[in-house]
Order: structure tokens, then C-alpha cells, then sequence
């Protein structure tokens, strides 16, 4: 069986997901044993991920004893019809991207300087022109939010990465490919066509 | 404290994130008790969720049995910064989003002919331009790949349905939210714009 995916453990991949990932997907398990899977904004500093929620409910009386959680960064990139390479066949329509699986203990944060850190953090990722009073546990603006508001740590301990670029495909269908996409010119085709050169370098 | 998202059980939510979600996100638990989140294409059949993977691997190994798994489909909506609605706190920064986390026992296909209905499946949602040979497990073409390849069924028996668009904020602010994503005009901000007014009616 040819590899579909390609194992990828450069750290600039893992940079890479959580600065780009928008909505990250925390596994947990439920005290039954059933999976639980929670769509998460959340940013990471070094390879500690945060994020924030409410101080009470399922996902915070799961984390509070420091269970172990997966935690997926996924970035997709474009579709790939299968007429581009194949007239009848519909076996090589696809979809490439890259992705993240991290794994570690989850913890509450306590700490209020670390809470206004981590949501700082947050701020800098999903709203980059700033604009706001930053998040700092010294600002009486935001004692009372900071105190509010669930934190939750996820320390990374083992990451997983993969990314789909094609690489098992013969390099005059990757040609193909590179051409077809710069030719569609969707939103993220530029992007997947400059991938799939990577893997011609 | 006040709900923060609004649950949804509208049959429509479920058909609509199971159309346009792209990557949907598998929980699954692992033999030692850990939780593993897969992301997949998929295609939803009134309610049964199909995809499909290597006829072997530790997803198919952990799928192989039954097991009950939950699937995340999520879709996301704007990026809210604070400063619309706050000069000073960075509190209101917010993301939108609409999803469905679906539950249910998932198992390995065997039968060529609802392989074949479902990878159909997958071609009308993925590549709903056609320009390939219909999947059909009696066209000769298709024998071969239906046999090999792994085809997931997930029997959905329970689901719920979350969607955010600041039904707990004034009308008033509303309304400035609604400005603001009209005027800024990025990809979702229209579709979120017209999702908030809903709210108002």
C-alpha cells in the first residue's frame, strides 16, 4: 500500500497549524468512555496550548483532574477534481492539507497572570491590530473577567504532524496538478500549487 | 451566567453542516483509553455519515468493532473584534460559528454496492461539477478500487446542535455588528451579517 500522507515532524509545522488553525478540535473522553470532540479557538505559546470557557460545565469538570486530551490543528488546503488527471476514474479526486495531532494533560490555570497570558495570546492570533487595552492581570479593567473566565493549559508532550502534497504522485501528474490549480485560482489553489513545487525542489 | 451559544435541533442545522462542512472531526478512544480526533472528507446520507480510509491502520482497527464514536462538524463564521463594540476591553472578541457534534456506533462497509453509494456520495458533494463515470459497483472500472478501499459507516443516533450568533446581546449592539461586518466585507461577514438578523426577528 503506497503512503497517502507523508509524516512531517519539523517544528515549523507545528508553528505553522497553530498560528494559522482558527478552530482547533479538543478530543476528550466522558466518564462513560465515550469520545467528545469540542471545536476550539485557542493559540499556543511555545508548545502550551490555551483556551478559554466557562468555569463550569462538561468540558471543565473533564479537564480539572489534568485528563489526557488530543488536540487537532487541521489545515486544509485545496480539493483536487479528478478529471485534471484522470477522464473516467473518479478515484483521484482528493483533498490536501496539513495537519497537527498534539497529545498531553489538560489543567485548569489558577494563576491570573498566566489566565491574561494565555488570552492575551488569543487576542494577538484572531485579532492582530490590537486595538484593545492589553490583557494584563495588573489592569483593574480586567480583574473581574480574568477571575471569570476559564482557562484551560494543554502541555504538549508528543505531536504528530502530516501533510498532502501529492508526493507519491509521478512528477508529471504533480506538473499537472501545479498547472491546473494556478490556472483555477480559488483561494487557497495558489498556496497547495506552491506546496506541491516544494515537493518537486 | 448566561448561555454563550444557543442549542439547536433544527433537522436543518444537521443537513446543512453535513453539506458544507469540508473536514469533518472523528473522536475516537484508543485502546489504552485515549482520545484521538481524525480529520475526514465525509458525505451524510439522510442520517448515516459516510467516509472512507485504508483498509487498515489503527482507525480501521479501532472502527473494525463497532465502536461508538463522536463527529464534529463544524462550521465557522466571522471573527468579532472587540473594538466594534468596546473602546477599551478586549472581552467582546468573539468568533461565530454554527455546529454538530454527532453520535453513534460506526462500522466497517462491506457491501460493494453501498461502498460504491457511498463514495457517489462523497464525488456529488466534493466535486459536484461530475465529469467522472458515476461510482457503480457494477461498472467494471470500479471493481477493483471498491474492493480495496475502506468504506466507514457512522449510524447517527444522537446529535446536538450549537449555533453563536450573540443572541444574548442587546438589539442595539446587534445592530452595530451587523454594521460592521457589512462594511468590512470579508469572506463570511455577509452570510454572519444575515445569520445576526435572523436574531433580530
Amino acid at each position: 500500500m503506497r503512503r497517502q500522507e507523508l509524516a512531517c515532524d519539523d517544528p515549523a509545522l507545528f508553528r505553522e497549524a497553530a498560528d494559522r488553525c482558527e478552530v482547533g478540535c479538543l478530543g476528550l473522553v466522558t466518564a462513560d468512555g465515550t469520545p467528545r470532540v469540542v471545536p476550539l479557538n485557542f493559540a499556543a505559546l511555545d508548545t502550551t496550548i490555551y483556551f478559554h470557557g466557562a468555569l463550569a460545565g462538561e468540558k471543565h469538570d473533564l479537564l480539572r483532574g489534568g485528563a489526557r486530551v488530543s488536540f487537532l490543528m487541521a489545515l486544509p488546503y485545496s480539493l483536487i477534481p479528478s478529471y485534471w488527471t484522470a477522464p473516467q476514474h473518479a478515484c483521484p479526486a482528493t483533498h490536501y492539507f496539513k495537519s497537527v495531532d498534539a497529545r498531553g494533560p489538560c489543567t485548569v490555570v489558577e494563576d491570573l497572570a498566566e489566565k491574561a497570558r494565555a488570552l492575551q495570546a488569543l487576542m494577538l492570533k484572531y485579532q492582530p491590530e490590537g486595538r484593545h487595552r492589553p490583557i494584563d492581570a495588573d489592569d483593574p479593567i480586567y480583574l473581574k473577567p480574568l477571575r471569570g473566565v476559564g482557562v484551560f493549559r494543554l502541555a504538549v508532550e508528543s505531536w504528530t504532524g502530516k501533510v498532502k502534497f501529492g508526493v507519491n504522485e509521478p512528477e508529471r501528474i504533480r506538473r499537472v496538478l501545479i498547472a491546473g490549480l494556478r490556472e483555477r485560482g480559488r483561494p487557497l489553489d495558489l498556496a497547495t500549487a506552491l506546496e506541491i513545487e516544494r515537493t518537486l525542489d
